[in-house]
């Protein structure tokens, strides 16, 4: 048992009342606006806050990402954002179409500096922000609802009076009801109208009313409910652009944007691969390659993802997780043998249909929109069943298995895998192919061969030099092709070769091209797999065939001998 | 702009057409049926899958944390696995009311080795799967839809024969049909409704139905509305446990768990900390913790979170993320100064109402409830105002700011952070503390004191020498009080000191305790603080009057000595 019994301790969310909701029923079917709170709610849960490099190198991705507005800093409270966002605006680096946005507290002196931090700025917001939560109200403020009020009004009527005084700025006004979620909704509803009274919002120059989920308390549907709630109470709607500002507390900020965008939100903060306050702000990244998958352009281009993802590494000084979506080092990547065959099939669909819609098995995103490769997509472990190991040699090798060798092949590759207990790399699986194929070449070895014909007929004379244990003997024989006359050639010096099945295909192009021949053979009626590869598609054919022999006489498969130590 | 326009590529998910869902209305009461399939879906998902050693760590820790369905493996495609699962059944390594379970694909000879693994079993879930997703069908498998009804209805026929046959176990039987997200509603209904007619489950012997997401392809609320659907149209509803397996491909995992939960699911598929295919399986901690903070038991123990997450990490080779929900390093932590001064509020005010719900800032736990410490709580770098400053200072120095001190001290601080970019520890506060207020020794220096009073009379004369530049003098004054008193000695020689407010407080208990006073006087006009310590609480204050003084006069604060490496 825990040591607390979590019904003292902890209450369940109170629910917004909205039967009759209406986004579960909607789809998100164009961009929102996005803003970036990389730079200021990203940038103050740092262990190392960003320096001004950082800064500058983080803003500057941003831009080509395509952010238009990015929240800069909190120039009122750190002498550091104050003098970056200075530098953003007096070294010219802000673009015409981008809107650097800056927080303040609702405190005349702050806003007064806030101010002092954007002149000269072309295009700006000035966030504003108090606690609207009644505890907060109680604990942290001990103030009441009229009192809460008044500090947000006042705040506006000095912000406007302040953009009104310097007209050279294009502003925007945001304000925010910290803690939307554990507030009242008729009294978030209350204290947005005042504001906007006060700031004298219109269909012409509407606000910001950004509504966080400072602290993530509930399942994300309850954001949506009081979303929706909120749009459908609040006086003059089309005045404001209503905002979404998700945390991540309970694992489901994504989740919390996407239900609140279908339940009415225009607008998206949050910063790249989800940093922020303890677990996070929402998650941009994701959202945006989230609505790509279904087909919803996000204006934002993560095309090429993993510099990106490596820049806000630097910046950050946090690492992204190898299964971050879209981006971790794992998620293009299927160990499951069954997942890589599956892979493999929707992959040769695809280009047997390349106009088709994306629609391959595991794979939620075709990894080259991102930057990444198939290369990168299979790996290979105990746990993998014959498609990655016949992916990779395909891919990597040029080797393409017919099917039954596939299979047998995977087995010696799981041998290898379980007995290293590590996974095996590309090198690995070509290397134990050679060895249990290619480099069969005891007891008999193929030294060369001479081939003739008639006019006419349609037989083949073959004569090959075969050595054996340091002594060579000429095989001879007759048949309708060099590979029948082979067996015959086998059969006249004693061995008793059927052939099962035989796939031969070319390997690389040309002057180094040279064919590889898969021969199944049928040996004291067992069947045996020999593969050999020559410039003459002939002797590749008859190096299988002896590869077989070779095989089925060893007592030992080859891959036995592959020791955990030379495979390191 | 992106390389590709999306919407040629990629379709939008089809959605179920469930006008009149039920499930938005609804929220999570009661801990569903938890498996973990971290033995399983999570080891096949590893780079390097676990040995016998870590497997077997693995399971006992899932065992202590409460699980009674573990899935432990896939025991006829890897002989690892294979060779777990006997050694669990063979050396009585599964508690009586633990279920293990284990996957097979719907192929007779495997499910034959599935069988032959779990051979003197106790309790055992068989869980049989296939793909019942269209494009799976047509590309991956080649079946049409009574080819792929016949797969499942075969392997359970045979499954049901086997179970009869070992009458000593006590069995479940657990059919998936794999990508139900993305398969047609109607045939996935139609093909389990197949498999409960060939199992023959009822209400008294039910049969797991799992309907996994293998892959996320849709905003979490269309898992919720297919979950209901199923649960609405499928017969005999009460024949079944209803699974749900969410993956992470869209960061929403969580959610859709939980929204599955409220739409009738009866039992969770998942790993610790999300491990698993690509971006993972839904993770059961967060799951769990976000409904103990909900107040509803999970029924499984996550009150000791740290020493779970080191061992799954070591499991699996893999990191935990510092910002993953309620067990990264940085989930407990404040950075901004106004989140640490209301969380210190919040804190102040639970001790006085210990008994009451929890309600403190940006902490959606108690910290406590998962192992961790409120020492750990706060940090303190250039972005933090005044709060965390002073929690550190009384938490970890015993030392009390009054507010007006620690809104100066916080300014120290900040400058120290800013000049050092680099995080400020406790240790780093302390000596920025010691170095600006107590050891302020010259010009002026307490050596010692010697105070008389008369009975009846409130008067008190002191005679204090003091130590400046070498020489010493001897100051007295009279007043109501020591500290009075010491004022007029001061002005007597020259000083002109007024106190404009004036705290002290005990530090450390016994022997070891010491008085601490804090000093805001008035000299020349502006407002400084002093503070002192010492034994004699009378010595303390008269040492803080002369920090104050001693600040006064020096014309740089002390702190613009601290160097970034003293402060290394």
């Amino acid at each position: 048992m825990m040591l607390t019994d979590p019904a003292k301790k902890y209450r369940p969310f109170v629910t917004v009342d909205l039967p009759d909701r209406q986004w579960p029923n909607k789809r998100i079917e164009t961009a929102p606006i996005w803003c970036s709170v990389d730079l200021r709610d990203g940038n103050q849960s740092l262990i190392d806050p960003m320096d001004q490099e950082r800064k500058q190198r983080f803003f500057d991705m941003l831009l080509k990402v395509g952010f238009k507005q990015i929240e800069v800093g909190f120039p009122s409270a750190s002498q550091t954002d104050f003098d970056f966002v200075r530098s953003l605006i007096e070294q010219d680096k802000i673009p015409e179409d981008v809107t650097i946005q800056v927080l303040t507290q609702a405190r005349p002196h702050l806003i007064e500096r806030t101010f002092e931090a954007l002149q000269g700025a072309k295009n700006a917001i000035v966030h504003v922000y108090n606690a609207t939560d009644p505890m907060f109200r109680r604990v942290v403020f001990n103030v009441d609802k009229p009192e809460c009020v008044q500090i947000a009004v006042e705040a506006t009527q000095q912000i406007r009076a302040q953009m009104d005084a310097a007209p050279e700025t294009n502003w925007t006004f945001q304000y925010s009801p910290e803690l939307f979620t554990t507030t009242e909704m008729d009294f978030a509803v209350e204290i947005v109208e005042a504001v906007m009274g006060a700031y004298g919002s219109s269909a012409d120059r509407p606000m910001i009313v950004n509504l966080p989920a400072t602290v993530e308390v509930a399942t994300p549907n309850n954001y949506a409910d009081q979303i929706e709630w909120f749009c459908r109470h609040v006086k003059n709607r089309d005045h404001l652009i209503v905002s979404v500002h998700p945390h991540n507390d309970r694992g489901t900020g994504v989740a919390a944007a996407e239900l609140t965008l279908m339940a009415g939100a225009d607008r998206v903060e949050g910063t790249l691969f989800g940093n922020g306050e303890r677990t996070g702000n929402v998650d941009i990244v994701t959202l945006a390659m989230n609505m790509y998958t279904q087909g919803v352009y996000p204006e934002l281009d993560f095309s090429n993802i993993t510099p990106i993802m490596r820049e806000v590494e630097y910046c950050n000084q946090l690492p992204v997780h190898p299964r971050h979506p879209y981006v971790g080092d794992l998620v293009f990547t299927a160990f499951s043998g069954s997942h890589q065959d599956a892979i493999k099939k929707g992959m040769a669909d695809r280009r047997a249909n390349p106009d088709a819609l994306w629609d391959v098995p595991y794979l939620p995103i075709d990894p080259l929109d991102v930057g990444r490769s198939y290369e990168a997509v299979i790996r290979v472990n105990s746990q993998s069943g014959k498609g990655g190991v016949s992916y990779l040699l395909e891919q990597e090798h040029g080797i393409e298995l017919p099917r039954r060798l596939s299979i047998e092949f995977s087995q010696v590759v799981q041998e290898v895998a379980e007995r290293t207990g590590r996974e095996i790399t590309s090198q690995m699986i070509y290397q134990a192919f050679a060895d249990e194929y290619l480099e069969q070449c005891a007891p008999f070895a193929l030294v060369n061969h001479r081939l003739s014909s008639e006019p006419d007929s349609p037989k083949v004379t073959l004569e090959a030099v075969v050595e054996s244990d340091g002594s060579r003997q000429t095989l001879k024989g007759e048949g309708n092709g060099p590979l029948a006359a082979f067996i015959k050639a086998l059969a006249a010096a004693g061995h008793d070769v059927e052939i099962i099945d035989y796939h031969e295909h070319s390997r690389g192009q040309g002057a180094d091209a040279e064919a590889i021949a898969y021969v199944e053979v049928r040996i004291d009626g067992k069947a045996v797999f020999g593969v050999g590869t020559d410039e003459s598609i002939t002797s590749a054919s008859m190096k299988g065939v002896l590869s077989a022999i070779n095989r089925h006489h060893s007592t030992q498969p080859a891959a036995a001998n592959v020791t955990a130590e030379t495979l390191g």
